[in-house]
């Protein structure tokens, strides 16, 4: 048991543990990691973890927690051009997705969210109410309840097939041939029609 | 399938079994779910549970795979009007998940399918492959492929956001609803051009 330099350390294993907890929850998911594999992973002793975090529940909120300016970066893509925002919103979703910040979090909370009720709030959270729920505010949209929730199933089922199941061609198509393929149902669900099937 | 040497009671027994399993799947998911609970929910020695299905693997495939008829049924809707297979896509989806003999079956892939490489196989199946694909070669659509997996995508987003998150107002909205709100997506997904943006 490597015994680090408690005081000025102190952060630095906080962190490293974080870290630990993220790679194990991305690859496993929640089920499959342990405080115990967690420790290990991190080179601490299980107790610290326990220590720093409580309970395993506590460790994977705090480990697939997303940086905020993700979170409030979506607000901004309701300036400009309306008309256009459902294409914004899939690119900005694809870059945050391949961000090495971001990537981990995602899997870890999407290989979570299906088996445990907290990591399923935080998904319900993060894919409608705290993201683009504020986007649709902004938009001053009708329904914007479950418009949120529509952009969300789209996201998640996107984030699913490329980062969870990769199937292809799908998983190794570019961002473009993406954002032209959903971006147009994104700006249905945002600002369209939502109360009538297409006529043509 | 060659019936030799089968008791009476035998098939009873097998099909008690896969109940069991496909009850404890869909609620808790492939990891959280043992031979041995299957065996209690069953009421039998876990010893013959290895022996009519051999590995836990095994067990769940056999537990979650469709009735074979729901995945052909799907082939059928290509016929008549092919400006609305999106939504009759849609409605069919919607009555699949809520019929008793799949829910269970569905949330038992979903549940299992984020952390297990075979359920994930079979997600990839069930949602691209083996079910749009079909229905894809029967309206004669180019990049059949992709536009298979961009209804995957919609469809896994649905039913996670409908059936595992239980988000609201989505997942109490009725059918009509959400045929109106995420028919034209399938539409476009199945028929439409791909590779332009919407140019309104």
């Amino acid at each position: 048991m490597p015994r680090t330099g408690r005081r000025p350390g102190e952060t630095g294993t906080r962190e490293r543990i974080a870290e630990a907890a993220r790679r194990l929850f991305a690859e496993r998911g929640f089920d499959r990691t342990s405080v115990r594999a967690v420790a290990a992973e991190a080179g601490v002793d299980p107790a610290l973890v326990h220590h720093y975090f409580g309970t395993k529940q506590r460790l994977f909120i705090e480990a697939v927690d997303f940086p905020i300016d993700a979170v409030r970066a979506l607000e901004t893509l309701a300036v400009d051009d309306a008309e256009r925002v459902g294409e914004r919103l899939v690119r900005f979703a694809l870059q945050l997705w391949d961000d090495p910040v971001v990537l981990p979090r995602l899997l870890g909370v999407l290989r979570s969210a299906v088996t445990d009720p907290q990591a399923a709030a935080l998904l319900a959270r993060l894919f409608t109410r705290q993201g683009p729920i504020q986007l649709l505010r902004a938009l001053e949209a009708d329904q914007p309840d479950l418009r949120a929730e529509l952009v969300g199933t789209q996201l998640v089922g996107l984030a699913v097939a490329r980062h969870v199941l990769r199937v292809e061609p799908l998983a190794s198509a570019d961002h473009e041939t993406i954002v032209a393929a959903v971006g147009p149902t994104m700006q249905r669900y945002l600002t369209g029609d939502l109360g009538r099937t297409r006529s043509s």
